[in-house]
């Protein structure tokens, strides 16, 4: 059995006991995350969130690249967000590698070059500085005043603010 | 006090009570979802996932763009996931407008059309069939025969296949 047929069965058991079918679109906490999609980093879970809070955007290292702006733009004018907030980790593969070699790496393999930046880093706290700053330069974003970024760490399971 | 704020006392307290701190950076289950960003969709809860076992990819419709493509890249590459799950979900923010609507009210507001499609959708299924299509057609992601889709309902909590 492969694990997409284990967690399908896993599925199930959640429909048998769902109760929150009767939840609106927009968001109830006018709230967007963007976080890392690191396995260990259980968004709801650390936020507290519950069905109908947030909207969740994830990715190789919680960066914001085009798509980002794209699903944060759709957020805020069409489903009524208002804050966002960015996550990074400790322990992140994104730390492991540098871009060129990757791409290296894959032209190497398969005879082609991606045209996208893998977008590794070097500095937790830096890039995450960064990537506010990518939200604060997109003017398809219209509510850029409450964008707050953190550094979770995986092995303390605590938030850290960065300034 | 903001949302952000609140958010971040729940955070406090998911450190309290944490236990996962020695879990190893590779997702334990080889698997990488990309799902909607929608805040009704509670991935882990839906598939039973725990701290450690999926990376998990998200943003406006669940779509596959560059940036999937360089996330599911880095997953499976760097990081040892093999198999990916796709789910969109019934009453998604994306089928309520167009692409062209989207790109026109933006320009109209801040006098700048974003360079990105907004990825808008009016067939759930055939939607996710063409974006399995796009990972099928990217030869950076290197494992690309175990890709399923699925629509999630968020009326009754299940998960149906998209064949």
């Amino acid at each position: 059995m492969s694990v997409t047929d284990e967690l399908l069965r896993n599925a199930e058991q959640y429909a048998r006991s769902f109760t929150k079918g009767d939840l609106p679109l927009p968001p109830a906490r006018h709230i967007a995350i963007l976080a890392c999609m690191d396995a260990r980093l259980n968004v709801y879970g650390l936020l507290g969130l519950e069905e109908g809070d947030a909207h969740v955007i994830r990715n190789a290292g919680g960066i914001v690249t085009q798509d980002e702006l794209r699903s944060l733009a759709i957020s805020q004018r069409l489903l009524g967000t208002r804050e966002i907030v960015l996550i990074h980790h400790t322990d992140c593969g994104m730390l492991t590698f540098s871009d060129d070699e990757f791409r290296a790496s894959i032209l190497a393999e398969t005879g082609v070059k991606p045209t996208w930046a893998p977008e590794a880093f070097t500095d937790l706290d830096a890039d995450v500085r960064q990537n506010i700053g990518r939200i604060q330069a997109e003017t398809a974003i219209p509510y850029r005043d409450a964008v707050r970024g953190f550094v979770y760490d995986v092995a303390t399971g605590t938030l850290r603010e960065v300034r």
